[in-house]
């Protein structure tokens, strides 16, 4: 899930729900999950309540997606094409993961946090 | 914030907070951010309330940093080591970032995910 050009999900003001992914490859062989991990990317965006994604992988791989509620994430969790594909990250990709689902209760940027020591 | 080696962040059973940060890089040259990114990981392995980091960087970066609760999170943005780190990061380093502070509610790996279609 590598974004194209580098750019951060634009997140709408909280609250919304964050479903945090974090993975360990199995080995070098790509068997399948690049274009795996590309349909996934584009299928997601295709799903109620889709707000964005932050992907990025180097020792691990990290894919925050966000949705609008915990309906709309776990929805996805169970969208056949998905399930799929989960099943062969279970199987054949990954040799471990996690997946954290968490509700963000405040966000900021730059521009909200130009103050050193204030919390946030 | 990389891991020395692939492993993911050990979590406790939730709840506790998530600190998602992502960031793009402002340009290629390193400019003292490698040391300070190395130092700001070892710095906050020692903070009150530290449950671990998940990191990774590829054309964005993601650093999710795990806390016991939200103070223990707002205390690691005050220390004083680290606010001065955050403003070269707003000054230098980043040209754009985003901080989702997040309450974890479930969380769960390979183990606890063997069927499909199942809700977490």
């Amino acid at each position: 899930m590598n974004p194209s050009r580098a750019e951060l999900a634009g997140t709408p003001d909280p609250p919304y729900v964050a479903v945090i992914f974090t993975s360990i490859r199995a080995g070098e062989e790509d068997d399948g999950y690049s274009t795996t991990d590309t349909a996934m990317s584009r299928l997601a965006t295709r799903q109620p309540g889709y707000l964005g994604v932050d992907s990025a992988r180097e020792q691990i791989g990290i894919t925050v997606s966000y949705w609008r509620d915990e309906a709309s994430a776990r929805s996805w969790k169970q969208v056949a094409g998905h399930t799929v594909a989960q099943r062969r990250g279970r199987e054949r990709w990954y040799s471990d993961y996690r997946v954290h689902i968490a509700h963000v209760v405040r966000a900021y940027g730059p521009h909200d946090d130009a103050r050193d020591g204030v919390p946030d």
